[in-house]
């Protein structure tokens, strides 16, 4: 049923298959008044687009965005804003043979089972050419949320495979092609590259968000929270196996005493919560991690069944990233934009007129 | 704004704080024609409920389940069905101190901002009492699951603090204060729960939860994946902060030939994705994981700021677990069977006449 | 399915059958901060309940309501509002001889045919009793919207059977037991009542609804309109067959010369729209109307079928409403608020910073 | 905020102003395995258009829809689908003067005070345009329905300012450009509309909507009834103003022992129901009224005020239907199917199971 909507009150909705003429969206919620063009999610989907390094898929989508409703003179209305990319690069050709194969660790065995139909061009609905609209409507959000709230929504490339990389620096990130905070370890992350694509093998990758300048109180209690909103969120992108917000797992062996942030007028003392207390922003950084599971598609043979129930030797050809985990940083960046766009809206619905004379702490710290 | 439900076919609902009169939720889209009674509820409620070991806080809760309605003569009509527990033991004067304190790794600091008042009693509706309510709901979800579909939701205490337990058997589970699926390792939980006592300090958890006997199907594309659709209420419960499908975080360093499961009639060679793909069941077991923070109410004196932001010394008095993530095994059972109604009702309204002859190989490795 | 709730930002669900143990319901949206009491429910909890008057069923309940969650020293919290009514006169005994019986013009054959089960005993949740809690939760908005908003929202019966009423003043609403704003009148409705009853037959009516003081721009394009979503909430009124805004049917034989309500600087020339265009809030009176069906329950003996497809005679015993019109008035208002506050909510998640000099004409008619 | 979908189960979203590059939107919840193509849309878009008869607006539009996803070698997948719309023919230039201007009985002036900006052109989202997408969703359901279930959902004009049409007969409906069931009417509605045209007036319009061989059971109590959802879905047409189910406000003045449709073995004795009882579906015909009001856009001069407050005279240029009643029939017919489509999935959501040996009398009688 109905599965391709996100967000209650910045609501987005997709569609469009790998190899369909186009994919798109709709934006429905954008508060009016703010401007808008094109370009605003070029830059985005540009930093996401298939093509642009030799660590990515060699195909190439130009992944031009056209908005078709919801803006007018370079404005938002309050309409709801369609949202199309056409696919040019398609080749069709090339997945003809996997039409009754179910390739290991793809979606065409349960998608199979599933709908009893299945659009097997480059993984149809499953593929993660998908992402393309949720970047685009991420970058709207992503824009109001800057100017209107001044929050900051940040990702990075943290792991990928046995190379780490730590935030040495935003600035780097934009400054090589795998996201990576961290300028001394793109020597070994190229490395690592090189010898994964003479292996014909892929590799898994942890990615981290973090929006900062964050205001307290978005988020509501119980089933909605913030984090399990952002939850949600991340493991809805392809090929992502896991979440954490702060410290994550690595609250299993803390103390109390250790990972309870202590308040201070100046601030919190620490981020362990990583942003969240009971599932509202506490106006600490939010810190979002995941992990990305390598992808399917590698050229190591392998034993899978077709539709009959046969058994089969299956080698996924075509074009595929050998790390997804790259390209995911502009989406998981759009991910966490979305959902902090539909909880502000949700939070000045209801909170309005709240006023509290207590300070904001964690405005204290950045001050 | 309203936050208070999860679900959209199998819809739960809640409200209550720790310390008014009462709890309670609304379950509204059981199929009718299920035999129910309180006793199927009490089961699940009173593996949860508070003052059961001395491992756990010293509030003792009958909670006993009322149904109001949507049951007629034992048997689920298809109305929408109420569910009440009374208070018994509020104790309010314990938290009259605590007025204008925020504790710290609470959600005092955040309701306060959020909503302008705050009922501090046991921390009103952030307290962990609300998930008595869930825990009730779920049972109803995992009777269905179980006689309906022949599903089996269990969970298990994985690891306190440093104290780790492999599912050596489901039986030993229901044996002892931990829902600890190893024996032997009971001495050990044992020893480090009474040194955490004499701390006064309090530990993380990791709680696993298994869905056997799954169909092939359940989860929709894109934003409603089974997997993020568990995520989000497994982020939900309170205090949890990560959450894994499969191998979870270990992916980031698995190649592609080893994560992906290959296929044969016999069924899946392995299971390092967990019983999803592409956001649908597999028909593998579905595995989840999670990570529980250890509970800021602990008597270690601590640094905070008052409602007018002044310092203050604080300690939490009244009666705490000091690990959480024991007695969350069923509220995360229940999380569990609540995702799983939903998505069972959501794929036989689209699906229902999908018919394939494709074996569902995860049946043939039962069988 | 999940069918008991309605709103998004101010959602309301309910529960209970008539003859169950209580109903209620949860109010969940409701902002924070304002003054809440129980005698704010109960005020129109009293004006819909029965047997208040002798042109109304003699059941008597006192429709006490309990609040069980989400107002705090008596103010609310934001939280979820949690409400219960107790059903305190219920004879079952009544209802025992119709268990196999499909009365005609009641929901018995429907639902039997939808659950395969059904709550025979009054009607089970397909009674009108349900509509109390509605009533509850609307006193909730109502409050809301007068305090905060200053729309007064407040309904009268326009006609019952052949007699009509014109809206003479709103006071003398509230001196009969009919809600019939023309004193000129009562004297025509207790004949046609004393006839009715003589007769053992019932009549439908129509009830007007009327928020005066209405801001301009709530509600939502396209399909969240606000007469869209009023029509839904009054036609989901037990007995309700038709909804009207401003001239509704009237508008068929109207010119468009005469329809458009010219703008001046004083205000609308007319209110012929009734106080929507384009599905959003315009500053006139918001006007509604509606019909509602008499009753079924009739003493007249009628002709149907049981459970086996067999004919039978049957005659409604048991203590009925001849017109559930007059009871409808107090419901129709709820529901009303209800609608209503969600748009506030909506309107105000989106739209908060709009400013435009334009002049709200429709206030300027009112200063 | 988002209000640009309608339904649950089978959602649609649409977007697109009448002047901008093109109008779209996603069928989301079309269960898969159903033949598809663009001529299926095509079909009911055809009926719909503006420019087929000197009745209506001398715009012409291709209406030529595109389906961009969801469908695979002409059948559904289950993905969702996307579908568009190019404008071909805008005329920008007709609307400029209109820009600062509010239109008596358009949405300028609400839309205004909304969001602050306004897409003036031809009314922008506002527009009647806005309904093409319905119509090409609508498609998809009453295609489902029809094939799956039997159901056939026609509609016709019942009445054009003073003449009235009863249904003669269904076939005559598309012989004339009125969507007439009565041939006997055209030659007094073309005199009716010369006469309207000289007047450079427009007049208001009943449109009927019949969905016949329907099953019992679809509907959910209390909130989300059929009848409540048909009502929401008629009133958010632009121009309704009145919905009515079945004998609709004839109800009032109805006596109970007349009202209610007996049951016999052989059927329903009458039909004053309209096809619901408690909500639900009784295999009755669905029985669907409503009034939709005289268009605004009239060339007899007007008063109004502009953007700042100040008195103008207005006339509307501009191509318009002088009656937009006549080309709201498929529209109608497409909310129809789109409730009845989202109802059939909640329906076997929950109830699959439910198996009643009690005959379907509605059946009966079409047998």
């Amino acid at each position: 049923m109905a599965g391709n909507s996100i967000g209650q009150l910045f609501k987005v909705t997709t569609f469009g298959e790998s190899h369909g003429p186009a994919i798109g969206g709709i934006v429905d919620g954008c508060p009016p008044g703010m401007a808008l063009t094109t370009d605003d999610l070029q830059l985005d989907l540009d930093r996401r687009k298939p093509g642009t390094s030799r660590y990515t898929t060699a195909r190439r989508e130009e992944d031009a965005v056209k908005i078709l409703s919801g803006v007018f003179e370079n404005t938002t209305t309050g309409a709801s804003i369609g949202l199309l990319i056409e696919n040019t690069d398609q080749r069709s050709q090339d997945y003809s043979e996997i039409k009754e194969q179910f390739r290991p660790g793809h979606a065409d065995y349960t998608y199979w089972h599933k709908f009893g139909i299945r659009d097997y061009r480059g993984g149809g609905r499953s593929s993660a050419r998908e992402t393309a609209v949720r970047v685009a409507a991420g970058a709207i959000a992503k824009k109001y949320l800057r100017e209107q709230c001044g929050i900051e929504i940040r990702g990075y490339l943290a792991q990928l495979g046995p190379v780490k990389a730590d935030l040495v620096s935003w600035d780097e990130v934009h400054n090589n092609p795998f996201f990576c905070p961290d300028p001394s370890k793109l020597e070994a992350l190229d490395e690592y590259m090189r010898q994964l694509k003479k292996d014909g093998d892929s590799v898994g990758a942890r990615v981290n968000v973090v929006a900062t300048n964050m205001p307290v109180g978005w988020g509501e209690p119980v089933f909605d929270r913030l984090d399990a909103d952002i939850a949600h969120a991340m493991m809805s992108i392809n090929a992502v196996k896991a979440v954490e917000i702060g410290d994550g797992f690595a609250v299993v062996e803390q103390r109390g005493s250790t990972h309870r942030d202590e308040l201070t007028p100046q601030g919190f003392s620490a981020n362990h919560a990583g942003g969240t207390l009971g599932g509202i922003s506490s106006g600490q950084d939010l810190l979002v991690s995941m992990a990305l599971k390598p992808t399917s598609s590698i050229s190591i043979p392998g034993k899978s069944i077709n539709t009959r129930g046969e058994v089969i030797d299956i080698v996924t050809k075509g074009r595929h990233d050998p790390c997804v985990g790259i390209r995911a940083v502009p989406i998981a960046e759009a991910m966490l934009a979305i959902v902090l766009m539909d909880h502000y809206l949700r939070h000045r619905a209801q909170n309005m007129h709240v006023q509290v004379t207590t300070p904001d702490i964690a405005r204290n710290s950045r001050d």
